[in-house]
Order: C-alpha cells, then structure tokens, then sequence
C-alpha cells in the first residue's frame, strides 16, 4: 500500500516517534510505501508532499516538532478543500490510505472524510490529555515533566525569598498538566478549569502555608476561572486584536494575592516551552506503539478508527465513537490532589 | 490510628514520595500519628522506630533514596524476628498497623504475617516492573528515562566512531526496562531474559545494521541469557582472582561481536545511576498516589490487601491474588519491538 | 574566629554552595564557628540569626535558593541601620568577620561598613554576570544552560510551525545571558542592552532566516531597547489595569515582526526559572572555591576584599577597586557572535 | 580559500559546534569553501572526502558526536601517509588550509606536517582537559556535568543503603573530571592519578564518613593508582580469558573497602556516557567560538597554531610552544579540595 501522513494542529513531542514506528512497520513488515504530507491538511488539499522513506525516519524517535510540519488548516474550507478535492489529490499520488495524526478537530475532520469514502485513520495527539479515548496522549508526559522541573527550581526561589510563586501551565480547558505537575512539584494549590475557586479561597491557602513557615507554590491552567470575577476575566482575556491574551491569568492572580495577602507574589508563565523539544521515554514508547498499531488498523482496514492506549495496551477504537466528549480532571482526583493543599 | 512505615530492598525512585502521600493523608484526613520504621524489616524485629509528622516528609516528593533507611532482612529469621516478636514491638510503641513498601519478597512476609493477624497494607516497590499485580510500579519510568539518556549518549559516539555499542541495564528476571528504553533509544536489538538468542543472530542484526551505514546500538538486560552458551555463563562470573565478575553480560557480548563482525564493540553497563537519584514527574504522581491509597486500605481494613495501578486508577488488591507470578514480557511486547530491530 | 555569613539580594544558584564551602573549610582548617544572618542586610539590622555549623550545610552543594534567606535591604536604612548598630549587633553575637554574599548594591555597603571599621569580606553575586571583578560569577552558568534547553526546545516547535520565536531572557543592564545562550542554542539574532538595533534591522535577519527556509530564533534581553522607538517602550509597561506588565520587551516585539513581515511571532519569557533550583556542575565547583577563598581572605584579613575568579584561580582583590563599572558585553563579543546572525 | 576539517581521537561533545563555527564564519566573512576529510588522519590519507558546506552544519551546535566521523589513524603511518602523500592529497582536491581538530597526538602531527609545509591550524580537544595550552577545553564541562548528575544520583542510593559508593571518572593520566565532579557532587574522596594514595588512607576517609553518620561517596580517576600495590594493578589488567578487563580501578577498590572496613560498597563505572551526547552550553559557546577563531588563524596565516582558551578570551598560540606538557592537577587544587574530604 501507499500510505500518506499528516500532523495537524500544535506542536506535541513526541509527533516524530509515531511518523517513525509508522513507516518503519509498514516499509519492513507489509512493504509500504510512504508519501509524507506537508503542514497538515493544508498539504492534502494544495498537493503538497514529500518523500517518507525509511532513511528519512532515521533517529526521528527523540527528536521534537515535526519533520512534516503543522498547520491548523480546516480540510473542508478554501477552495480546494473537501472530500472531492482531496480524493482527486490522493489518486494523483496514487495514496491508498492517509494516517491522520492530530486533535479533536483533526480527528473529527478524519471521521468526516471517511463517512465521504476517503480512507484514514487516525492517531489522537493533545499535549493536553484532554482525549475522552486514551489514557494517555503523547507529548503529556513530556509537558509533565517539563512543567516539573521548573516548579522545582522557582520552588527554591520561592523558600529563599519567603514569595508566593504562581505558575501558569496549559490546559485550556482541562487541567491535567497542572494536576500532575503540581502533585508532582509538591504545589499548595491546583488550580484547574474544571474546579472554579474564588480568590478567597486561594488567599486562604496561601496563608495556611505561609503560617507553617513556607513558601506558597501555586500551580495553574491557563483555563482556570476565578470564581465570581467573570468581569475581571472578561478585561483580562482580550487583546488589542481581541485575541485571548497571552500569559492571563497567573498574571492576574500574583498581584491580586499579594494584594490580598501581603505576600511578596509572582507570576512565571511556562508557555511553549511544555510543547517543544525531545520527548520523554515515556512519550517516545507511546508515540512508537501508536504510530506502529496505526498500521495494523490500515492492515485491518478499519476506516474511521483511532489507535488508543488503555492500561498497558494499545487498542483500536472507532473515532465516532471515541471523541466528542472533553476528557475533564474528574472530581475524585481533585479531591485526591486537594489533601495536599494548603 | 498509630501506622508504622517501613521501605524494605532495592533502592528505587518514589520511595519517599510513597512515604510523604501516605503521612500527609492520615496526618490531614483522619488525624492519624505515624512512625518510621528504620531499615526495613531490620528496624521493626530490632526496635529501631523514628519520628515521623507531617514536617518530616516536607519536600519529599521529589526527593532520591528513602528517609527510613532500606535493608533486605527478612522477619522471620533472628532470634526476634517471627510474628509474635513483632506484634511485641508494635504493642510497645502503640503501632495499630503497618505500611510496608517493598519487593515481591516484601509483599509475600507481609501476607505471612497478615495470617499471623499483624495488620499490615503493602506498596509494590520493583524498579526492574516485574510484579503482575500493577501494570506499572513507581521507579521503574526514572529507570527507563536514565537510561535512555544514556543511549542517546552513547550513540553519537558509536556513530562518530564507527562502533557497535552494547548497553547493560537493569532487569535480572524481566526485559521491561531494556524493551521500553530500547525503544526509546531506537536501539537495533534488544535482549532480554525472556527471549535468549544465538551470538550468531545478534551478530546478524549487528552486521544488518552496519550494511546500511549505521553504528549498531544494543541494549541488553542484565539477567539475558545467550542461547546454546550456558557454558559462557558458567564462566563469566568469575575473574582472575577467582571473584564474581562485576558487569557480565554486556561485557561477555561486546568482544564476542567484535570478533565475529570485525566490528569495534564497547560495552557499558549502567549499575545503580539507574535507581539513585530524583524521580521523574510520572514517578512522583505515581508513588504518591500510591501511598495516599495505602491510607485508604488501612481505612477500610484490608489487611493483607496491597496498592496498584490499573489504568488510570489506584486500586487495592490481594496480597494474595496479586502476587506470585513474575510479570514476564510478553511475546507480543517482543514481536512489537522486534520490528525495529536490525 | 566566630564568622557570620549573609546571602542578600535576587536568587542565583550556588549560593548554598558558597555557604557550605566557607563553613567547611573554617570549621576543619581554622575551627571557625559560624552564625547564620537571616535575610540578608535585614537580620543583622534586625538581629535575627541561626545557628550554622557543619552539620546545617550537610548535602548543600547541589541545592538551589539560600538557607539563609535573602532580602533586598540596604544596611544603612531605618532606625536600627548603620555601622554603630549593626557592630552592637555583632557584638552581642561575638561576631568577629561578616562573609556577605551578594551583588553590586551588597559589596558597596561592604565598602561602606569596612570604611566605618566594620571586618567584612564579599563574594560577588549576580545572576546577570555583570560584574567587572570576576571573569564569572555563579549562578550565571546554570542560567545560560537553563535558557539554552528552553531555546532548543522552542526550536523545533519554531520549525514544525514556520515561526519566528522570541525568546526573553534575564539582564537587565547587560546581555551576557542572551549572548551566551544565544550562541549556544544557534540563535538567528541576539538582542542585547547594550546593542540597541532597530526593528527594521531585526526584520531583516528574520526575513533572511526565513527565505533561507527556517525558522527564526530570537534571543532577547529583557533590558534590550528598540533603536528609535523610545516611545514604544516608555507604553510598553502599563496594562490595561494601568499596572506594570509582565514580560516586556519579548511580548513588544514578536507582534511587530509580525506584522511586518508576515511571519507567525511568538514571545516565551523564561523569568524566574533562569535564578531558582539546582546549579551546574561548573557553578557549584565556582561558589564552593569562592566560599573557601572567602575564609581565607578572612584570615589575612583583608577586610573589604572580595574573592573574584581570574583564569582558573580564585583571588583576592580590593571590593573598592573591582566594582564601580558594570561589565558589559564588549563589541568584539558582539560582532563575534553576530558573524552567526540572519 | 579551499579549507578541510578533521576530527581525530575519541568523542568529545562540541566536535560539531567548532565545524560550525568554522565553516560559518568562513563561509560568511570569507567566502571560504569548505571539504570535510572523513574519519581523522584516515581520511587524509586515503583521500575520502564529503561535501561540507552552511547546510550541511545546520543544527549542528547542540549535536554529539563528529558528522566527519574520526579515527585513531596516525598520518605517518602506512603506505599512504607522511607529508608528501597528503600534500598530494591536498592539492587534488585543491585544499588550500587544514583544521585539525584533536588532542595531544593530533596537534603534534600538526606540527609535523606544519614543518614539512603543509598548512594546518590545531584546536586542542581532550574530554580529560589535559592540554596545557588552554585553561579549558571542549567537552570537559559536559563530562564533569554527566559524572556530577551521576554522583548525585547514586548518593541517594548510598544514604538509604549505608553504602560506600565508588564511582570512576574518566582521566588515564590527570584528575580533572574527579576533582571537579567529586567537588560538585560532595564527595568524601577525590583519587587522581597526580595522587597516589594508600588503601588505608582511603579507608580512615570511608570510616570517618561512617563514623559521622553517612554514606561514603568516593570519585576515582581511571588512571588512578593505589599507593604501593604496584602488583594489585599489574594484575587488575588481566580477565579469565588473558584480556584487559573494563572497569578497573573502581572495581579493584570497592570490595577492598568493604573488606577493610564492613562497609557495603559498591563500584559504577560512568564509562563513555561521559563524551557521548549533546554538549552543555558552556561547551557549546567554548567550541563554537574555537572553531571561528581557528579561521582568524588560516586569515593569518598562523600555521602550526592552535587556538586555546585564557581567561575568557580566545587566543591563537604555537602548537609547538602549547603542547609538549600534561596539564595535570597542581598541588594547590587538590590541597583545596581535600579539605572537603572525609
């Protein structure tokens, strides 16, 4: 088979390992061949290829961002785009099959494609972790560990210098990279989307702490919401492009915290810093295993289908059936990580 | 309630934050007082008790090693060892119930002495991830993620040079942490206990290698067995004087396959940085988890009953069903990995 | 002797490590007693020591932040400040040397209270490398390591997205940390304090990167300024809230090479991650030797001299003759660095 | 110009940011060609050679490993070698200038070659730092760092085990990697080879350690030598099998130790993870900077210089003068660092 690639959307480590177990598998085992797919969709639907042959995923597995390249391009929009469109493309390159590796919205573009005839499947990809159809994604182990590490070193600016450190991590609208990275780092409040709190209660923590001699870390979501300022965020979110703003709200909470508190508070915000460069082990034996079950579902010929991990395994599920649902931080492990407030 | 805490074996990544989860739950949810447990089994048949409060464990989590000190005596040996003489001890320090975090070895003395009516909760503790009973134990990702830096290392090396590298790391009875550090690594072989091969098939996947401009990288567990060698193996533990040869495997390979392919072959054999030192952020979330879950057992009195992780979830399992059985890598792990061999 | 140590001002790693090197070696070579100051210039205004002593700097080498606590206060302010005080405070502890560890503003006090009689001896501290005493200070190479695995990160993320990445990094006055980490990582351009450019200029180089098929790397420092532009940056700092924003010269100018050339811009500011945590194996061997070279400045008592690495050597030289000039980054370091630009 | 670079000896990490360096600054300032000579002297001398030119060193500052390959080849040496033969060599290919990047070997073949009239500019590179010519060079700083996180790592291990853990450095003829790494991790022994010490000497440390209620960490140069056991290391060389045996020194002494003293003591050997791998920043600032400076060498017609670090700037000095002395460690650094043992 001629087998064509694609990664859409933000850049996730780990993107490299699964183009890599892809083409290896399928070069060694069916004797695929491989057409590489530029900037996402927007390579499928301007004919925009390159060559994927085995040299070219030669000690891809450790190495971040995408040989391919991203973009955030919808398939179904422009001029060119839509099934039709991208199918007279596919027969052009003589591609059998498209491995789709991407988001939510990838993913659902790829159910759509495959409802009109086009065959895909699909490799789900959220630095996010916030897919309902797999434990774990790629790249969240990564964000985790980096997230970590920097928690760790303003840790012991924070104890030095007797300040409140607050760090923004991602998480748009799930927080479970502020969830592990804080139970991880030892933070005195998660604060994530899913679990609005008001300011009070923050103050309240950052107190407890500080009474007990110590140093207030915070770790939060870009998503988090202050409960009962939905004003303060409706100003805070909007730039002169009315765009969400950059960096928003730990640089709204810090201030207000010392304001509140008296303590000495700061912002650091991590930023793209969680998304790039070399993947974890973790992420790389995922990343590895997704991108090689990717070939067995195109083997199998099971269009529409996502690969996925449960447990240790990994498994091949139906898109259809797998997205549409927000995987949130459910409140069992909030209160889990909650003990550890304070 | 009065808990006691003990860490009994190898050393391994998480040990403290298993120990911080629990102190920090009890201490905060249910008012509970703990003590520490000096040295394993050693200290609970000797007397040897340490204070342990909240202040102790601040800062833990990401801490290397254990605060209680580790051995490996077993508590039923000694002329105070045996169920009776431990029960005295606990009585004397008003200890209500034990949390052991150790090895299969542990967890079996620990159901022995839970049929002796002590009550004691068990924390699955192997770096090498070889007990069936959670799908993965804390130390084991740190282990994967050390080494796999170190194969990153070496290979620019191997390349620049020419050179077969061949890698020992840590797995006597089981191959997980070469598999997932292997795939990591894009190692060309991996050889584990559980799949002896022929010198004549690494040599073949050495030459394959080297045929296509490459420097073959090989990871080898430490307990992997050389197919129709066992003579080999008879031999090579013993050096000029007579002593155990330190090493072994990877260095009894290395010459064997630079004498076969005339390719240069150095080896280097891991040791102990791979269960030193800070563990990664998965193994922080992990252990901790771990050990809040430990709370949760003693709790509900489950005595006998050990902490592990199936999926996403903690759950609390049988001593009794879950242990007994070495978590082999399975042939299909194998097969996977395999198709990235040569 | 009976010797106080204080660490004032912003955090840098290696700070505990100067500590544990000055009490080591006054206690087995000299049998030196120590005392901690708590929070710099302010606990021996206030008063307000700890005990110190070969046990408390046990393991301190590797560890981040300062033990001692840290406070911007300038010795000669408020009721209880200046020279008689402060010797009735050493006095009362039987102090005989003070070893202040700190920056620019620290060593002129220094100066300050050696003048009015007072046995001090500094050890130059400052995250920024600016000063002109020492060929390098502490902590300065742990930042340059911590800002060159941010950009390799950002990288491949700049890369897989087309992008141009801005990168802030710390120095206020002077750009040793962008010039360092930008050669490091293969920065496209450094922008530095003292190299105002316009951002025309700055365009150019990313227009060229760009046509060259890349994606441009920007290292800025946070005290660079935009030639011509001083309108611009004297807005720059007042937010909707008419606060002080956070971030500065990065978040300026990403959006301008936006617009201007077309090419997706973002900002990542490193901030505080760059001062806290671990230090380098080069800094921690660095503030061990100045922490030894301190006691023996002590000892020939050089009151008002500093310890300051020339070469390879540590040395002792006058505090009034080694600080006065910032050490900025001369031209030839520029243009060497710059041969690497666009 | 016409220039060729090699690389000759072992790995080093920042082999590729000097060839960066190089063929940047030639390439934009000069309008230099470049030839890459593969695998060291060999290639010289064989006449293979690859196309080296800005694309080809793209990325290259933070990669391990040499993109030219090396060898152990001696220029000299065989049918094809000595002046005449690679002046041939060099005219074929229309090689106007060599850059020979090596170590003590290497440079003194450059000056050979200098005096036979062949145009050839030295930078020094020793992962040991061994060179006298310069204050630093290449590839050491990683390697101290490597050893350092080791150290660190296995410290935790010896804390929880009550161990004695012996660690060996790279360093045949001088300490350097020991002395720094074993400053920076906190060890209670440095042995060097500038240092023989007795077995007794190294125990009254172990047991002091002990007797204060710690875990002995020990760092120990390769090429270190046991005071008066002359015949311990005659013999140490020799496995079962008549071969010389790996590890050595760290694996003579540990069970020494542990005989001596009751001790549990363990060896690692760190081996080649110390010059494989992405050099530190400091390394990558260090090579770049050599290698432009080694093309302000050829525009000056310096032949037989080699450019060297002093202070913090880049010289170019004779070969002839820098090379000839082993930079080992002098007697005041190992004073110094001696008062932190035991």
């Amino acid at each position: 088979m001629k087998i064509g690639i694609l990664t859409s959307g933000g850049d996730c480590p780990g993107l490299n390992a699964v183009i890599r177990g892809a083409v290896l598998k399928g070069v060694r085992i069916h004797d695929d061949e491989f057409v590489g797919i530029r900037n996402g969709w927007r390579g499928l639907v301007d004919g925009d290829f390159m060559a994927l042959d085995r040299h070219s995923v030669r000690g891809l597995s450790k190495q971040g961002g995408t040989i391919l390249g991203s973009s955030r391009t919808n398939p179904f929009e422009g001029e060119h785009g839509g099934p039709e469109n991208i199918q007279k493309r596919l027969d052009a390159q003589g591609i059998d099959a498209i491995i789709a590796i991407g988001g939510e919205g990838t993913l659902a573009a790829a159910q759509r494609l495959t409802d009109a005839g086009i065959k895909i499947v699909g490799v789900p990809k959220t630095i996010d972790n916030d897919l309902a159809a797999t434990d774990y994604s790629f790249g969240f182990d990564t964000a985790v560990e980096i997230a970590t590490e920097a928690i760790d070193r303003l840790r012991t600016t924070a104890e030095s210098h007797g300040r409140c450190m607050v760090i923004e991590v991602m998480g748009r609208h799930v927080g479970w990279i502020a969830l592990h990275s804080g139970m991880a780092g030892g933070a005195h409040a998660i604060l994530i989307p899913e679990q609005p709190q008001t300011i009070e209660q923050i103050c309240e923590w950052v107190e407890h702490v500080r009474d007990r001699g110590r140093a207030p870390v915070i770790v939060v979501s870009e998503g988090f919401l202050l409960a009962g300022m939905e004003e303060a965020h409706s100003h805070k979110g909007l730039d002169a492009f009315n765009r969400p703003r950059l960096g928003g709200i730990g640089e709204l909470i810090a201030p207000m915290i010392e304001e509140r508190t008296g303590i000495e508070s700061r912002a650091t915000v991590l930023g793209h810093t969680q998304r790039g460069g070399a993947p974890s082990a973790y992420d790389r034996v995922l990343a590895t295993r997704l991108g090689m079950a990717a070939i067995d579902a195109i083997q199998a010929e099971q269009w529409g289908s996502m690969v996925s991990l449960k447990g240790t395994e990994i498994e091949i599920v139906s898109i259809k059936e797998a997205t549409g649902g927000l995987k949130t931080v459910p409140q069992d492990r909030y209160d889990e990580a909650a003990v550890l407030f304070g």
